[in-house]
């Protein structure tokens, strides 16, 4: 019964409202009384805001776009240009290049980011093995370019040429004993500490957005978000040295990431060049995302997967025609790196393997295991990382950056120079723990007791018993692998460019060769047990070791980012086969689900909510039950929304709003009782007219009336001040939702039409606003996350 | 001067209307009288109708869903299974169930679809060998497979083992002469006519729905349009046996297109089996998309291509998830077709080709050159078959289906047998296109002069003179091209099942072909020539036919369709290398390009405007300054909308409404005299409601006043007769556009959320409405096509 009473005594409080209601109806049937009079006076000034403002349409460094309003704006240039295009041919013309400025940006851009790819991998190939040693006949020939020209070697020892000296056989003549081997160790872990402290160094003092991987933040800069300077040409020529430093220090980090980031700083250079691009953040961003597809493409060699991973995991707002060029953008930057060779194999790929043979349906079980191993190495990273970088935002270790990254490189090449495996740079690794044993690989992990009856082709060699090297590897790879989880985590986020698919990549492979030995090893020796009986026949080559390398690797990439598709297709790139689709769709998939059990988050969206970025994910799906009136501002206990009166307010009261809110704009209503709303006014558009209109339009003082109606409003005395007309700036189609609307559905639109707010209404009055950054808020309070950490607007 | 009186005349008709709503003030200030009495009586009636109406949510035949609401309708029920899966570990189980009950689906679907394209290969080899011979030792092998068994032939004629025999040896004993080639002959043309008159009538009979290529009407199915049955089993099961039917009738047809309808037909059965995506139309869609992506996987045996096709070229709503559903269905798919291996090579691709030579930067002018062409050849097709079709649906030529078909194989058939290049089926054809030529090649189209001098390894031939088997060829060829081009016009569209992959490609290959013999030839016989010394030394292998062949297929396919990044991708997964992407992706986008300089629109897109279905396409970019307020209804002429008040209308009125208009739904305002929106209430809920609560509720009757507010209306006298609360089937979040909303915007709403209707409102005031064929009938007009074509509703 009490709830009954409450309604009534609700609905008591509304009859009540309503008189007020009707005195609106009054007041606004009055209207404008000395009409005539009025447009005879003004009519030579009523379009003077018809031509647009300088400087409208740009956005302030953290704030967010208005994806609609860019769009229409594209729409708008498009259109004048097609009716330009019809009144003369040089018109026509440049109507064309416009047209075509999408691809030129394209081409320059796969140009581009191929050449700096394929300098990154040779300079790094150098530096990396500048630690070691140095080339006699030409100092910047890396060991292996060294030894090429070198004609006196055989296959064998094609890593021991003359030319190539190691530091200490270069300083003392000897190659061998403790001496050199303490000094070559005290100079790998020299060097490693000169290059990072450069690296560090010069991202401090030159461009501090260099540092990290980039993706977090170029997947919240495509979602519509500005930062100033993170795309820069600075930033790109810094990124672009220290990386190949950061890389080359031998800290256990990748480039795929960091090239993704120079790949969009490429981008954005080029829209400079074209006014199309350039002016129109959402068109900007479109070009954006090809470059991400590029940076990918040449990362790996691979253009389909660079593609599909900025489809997948950076875009935002991705239609078909970026989809096209992002292709185009990839092969020709893919085509580029090729040019330039940076691997002497002509080989596009980062990692090429071929496997002779096929993989049995019993080996999926191994296959899963990885899965599961590579998702709970995703659980583990991301927690541990965000955890460190929590610490370091939160602590006095965030004071000291150079310090940080001397001590982690420090420890690293202490740690690394040990262990063969560990010692060289990532992508060799790797590169052998994929390949399959050959007849003439000399490699330890290669070194299996040969039968010397058999005499089979050079790559079809049956599974044989390890020998002592193969063992001594597994134990050296046992190391490595827990030294690359530890300091990985460790790693990952210092201020230095670093990305993580190279050492997700290597803690995959090394767990998966591990494991395909061992299979390998099981199916020798006991090809009698049940499971290896019907595929793997004494003498047959049934286990490839290489290729659990390869799922591990893809499982463990998956575990960390969540990748799934472009993944595979990377994979898949990479092995130019559909034979082992399925081993790695199964591998990935596994991982995702392992990792999702322990949480949704793969490490780039843990970093975007760590920073705070007002990043809405596509993939989050919001179930909650919770009304737009739950969330929209203001609250109950607020003061009353900031509006506009469509011609009441004067310029005065419109000043002091602006000085008192830091609103991005305000809602324009009929009158403040009837709080029917006619449209929105953006602060920076408010604030440029009315500077404008001071100084330039006569008779504009404080007390003038700003009116938005399309006729002068009526004027209570002799028409004087002169008013304002400002509905030149008024947004006449602002987005409505009523009160009632599902959070679910205003989340939808805010994602689908990248609003950046929305009113609300209830029967046509305004009730409110929602802003993008509520809508993260809510949806952080609603994840019981800390909502406070949103970055501003 | 006469402006400004008119907008003057104008306002003063607003003005005039003001008073009206000052009238509506007072009205609606007058509130409920007899309340508490009221409330006493109806108090437990009014929740009756919170219990859900059986049928709510289901659409009618031809009319098109709500993607915000099946979203929503899906999170609810996502909700409901989430709270219910804390209660007990039974309910655990089945929400866990449900999780899981998409990847189980596309288990299905990947198989079914699998199974169904192996039996269908493998019948269509048999029906297509049966027009010129049987296999004796068992006659369901075809003519492969027969030979096969055989262990007397040599490699060279293998298909000429004693098992098999023509018709002709089979009957008069006789293989050669005149006689036999005429009973050869005859038979051919009679079993064409016996295997398209089964097909046919099929179609007409059982299953009108399983003709064409089913990609049109797929497309716009899952844009959010409902075709009962098109999906349905009996359509599955005929498009099945018929489309092998035509396929081995030997009309110039394929079955990629009709695979993907078959696919979509299983996505559509599974579908049945889960409430999940059986009640729900958005969900649905998602499994049909990924569906689709497997039917193209088994039709080129190309999983990620197919993925690429149902994103760029089907789907309408695509996200994530769909994404790594549909790679699973396609991997799923394809590996079943593999393990069926109907080509008997243990390939998974249709034509699988293994080129030895690269290719020269010079040859990309001939790769445009085939571009070009596929161009040409894409809007001559379009054109000369939509014209075609138009004048089949207005002339006599529509009334006879059957007749049609019997008289296009006939001439097919007649017209194809005495050349061997189209007597064949015409994948055979395009495989041996494709194929380099090999030094143990016998086919015609590899009979070059050989040296005899020259021992080279068998895959590394090089450029050698053309002999007169070449030239013939060439001849044959030739002829062979305008009879596809011709042929296939006529053929696309019949009563059958028809896909025009293979036609197209077909096109492509042999004019391909044809350009790569001519400069290969040139190459051989001018190595002094600027253009070829760079790169074309004598003795040589410097180009490779085979691979002009391809290039032409993706080509001509890219004119047709107007893919471009999923061609690319599939001819990619056919050859298996990144080698030949860039002249593939230099065709794919010339063809593209001068095909949209004739006409935007694909050819799947063409026939979607033939057949008049409600699309709205993503890619259309909608440039026109129109605004909301020009296509809402009613229009100035037309009487005003029809809207339901909250609290005023009776039952009566409600029924007669509901009887006197065909709308899907009705706005409710507050009043007629404020007209400020406050829902909208959808016709069939409406229907169901008011029939339901004349059953079951007491009192009401025809003059019950129904209201859509919290709380009961005030009534006039004794609060009798029982009024009737529905508020309940009341959608309280509809959404609205102001009447100055730039079109461009409304479209892009539309898409992107996928509405079926919008409402228009100036300043709170309802104005009028906007449905998704009001937007398409615009479209329509804005580009000068036949507005009245859009299918109703």
């Amino acid at each position: 019964m009490s709830k009954r009473k409450l309604k009534l005594g609700h609905r008591i409080t509304r009859s009540n409202q309503r008189p007020d209601m009707a005195g609106f109806a009054v007041s606004s049937t009055s209207v404008c009384v000395c009409l005539l009079e009025e447009m005879n006076g003004t009519g030579n000034l009523m379009d003077f805001l018809d031509e647009p403002f300088p400087d409208v349409g740009t956005y302030e460094d953290f704030h967010t776009i208005d994806w609609l309003r860019e769009k229409s704006r594209d729409t708008d240039r498009h259109r004048k240009i097609t009716t330009k295009s019809k009144e003369s041919y040089w018109e026509l013309i440049k109507s064309l290049l416009d047209a075509w400025s999408g691809w030129v940006v394209m081409l320059l851009i796969g140009m581009l980011t191929g050449t700096l790819a394929g300098v990154i991998d040779l300079a790094v190939d150098w530096m990396t093995d500048l630690k070691e040693g140095v080339c006699l006949s030409a100092f910047y020939y890396s060991h292996e370019q060294c030894c090429w020209t070198s004609n006196e070697t055989t296959f064998d020892d094609r890593d021991k040429c003359p030319q190539w000296q190691k530091w200490a056989e270069l300083m003392t003549g000897h190659s061998e004993g403790a001496g050199a081997y303490v000094l070559n160790y005290f100079l790998y872990v020299l060097w490693a500490l000169l290059f990072s402290f450069l690296a560090v160094s010069l991202v401090r003092v030159f461009a501090p957005y260099a540092c990290g991987s980039g993706i977090p933040e170029i997947k919240t800069i495509l979602s519509g978000f500005i930062i100033r300077g993170y795309l820069g040409k600075w930033t790109l020529l810094i990124k672009t040295v220290t990386l190949v430093l950061a890389v080359s220090s031998g800290l256990s980090l990748g480039k795929e990431g960091p090239l993704v980031h120079v790949a969009c700083c490429c981008g954005n250079l080029f829209c400079s060049l074209f006014s199309k691009y350039s002016k129109n953040e959402g068109k900007r961003r479109e070009v954006l995302s090809a470059a991400a597809a590029a940076g990918v493409s040449v990362a790996f060699g691979a253009p389909i997967g660079g593609v599909l991973f900025s489809l997948e995991e950076v875009s935002y707002y991705f239609p078909l025609k970026t989809l096209w060029r992002s292709f185009f953008a990839a092969l020709v930057a893919a085509f580029t790196l090729r040019a330039i060779n940076p691997f002497g194999n002509s080989r596009l790929v980062l990692f090429y393997v071929e496997y002779h043979t096929p993989w049995y349906m019993a080996e999926l079980v191994p296959f899963i295991l990885l899965g599961v191993f590579g998702g709970l190495w995703g659980t583990l990273f991301i927690r541990g990382n965000i955890a460190w970088c929590r610490r370091r935002k939160t602590t006095l270790l965030g004071k000291y950056p150079v310090l940080e990254v001397i001590v982690i490189t420090g420890i690293t090449a202490v740690l690394a120079f040990p262990n063969p495996y560990t010692r060289r740079s990532t992508s060799e690794l790797i590169s052998e723990l994929f390949n399959d044993c050959g007849a003439l690989e000399s490699s330890q992990l290669c070194d299996y007791v040969n039968n010397p009856n058999m005499s089979r082709p050079v790559d079809d060699i049956p599974d044989r018993p390890a020998g002592p090297g193969v063992y001594t590897a597994l134990w050296q790879l046992a190391l490595a692998l827990i030294f690359k989880i530890v300091i990985t985590i460790f790693t990952f986020g210092m201020k230095i460019p670093s990305g993580l698919f190279i050492p997700s990549m290597a803690v995959g492979a090394i767990a998966g060769r591990i494991v395909g030995i061992a299979v390998e090893q099981m199916a020798y020796h006991h090809h009698d047990w049940i499971i290896f009986k019907n595929w793997c026949r004494p003498g047959a080559d049934c286990v490839t070791p290489g290729l659990y390398a390869m799922v591990g690797a893809a499982a463990c990439l998956g575990g960390v980012t969540r990748m799934t598709v472009s993944l595979v297709v990377i994979m898949f790139e990479l092995t130019g086969g559909l034979e082992y689709i399925v081993p790695l769709m199964a591998a990935a998939v596994t991982s995702k689900w392992v990792a999702d059990a322990f949480g949704k988050e793969g490490i780039y969206e843990s970093h975007i909510q760590l920073n705070g970025y007002p990043y809405l994910d596509v993939r989050d799906e919001f179930t909650h039950r919770t009304l737009a009136t739950d969330v929209m501002r203001p609250r109950r206990s607020e003061p009353p929304l900031a509006v506009l009166t469509q011609d009441s307010t004067t310029v005065e009261d419109v000043e002091t709003l602006i000085k008192d809110t830091d609103y991005n704009g305000f809602p324009v209503v009929v009158s403040r009782e009837s709080e029917r709303l006619i449209g929105f006014v953006q602060r920076r558009e408010l604030t440029v007219a009315i500077k404008t209109a001071r100084q330039k339009q006569d008779g504009v003082v404080s007390s003038s009336v700003v009116y938005f109606t399309e006729d002068n409003p009526q004027v209570a005395e002799a028409c004087d001040p002169q008013p304002l007309k400002l509905r030149r700036i008024l947004n006449l189609s602002p987005f409505t939702v009523t009160d009632h609307t599902p959070m679910e559905t205003v989340v939808d639109i805010f994602r689908k039409l990248g609003l950046r707010q929305c009113l609300v209404t209830r029967s046509g009055r305004l009730l409110g606003i929602i802003t993008k950054k509520d809508v993260l808020r809510h949806m952080a309070q609603m994840m019981n996350q800390d909502p406070e950490s949103i970055m501003f607007n």
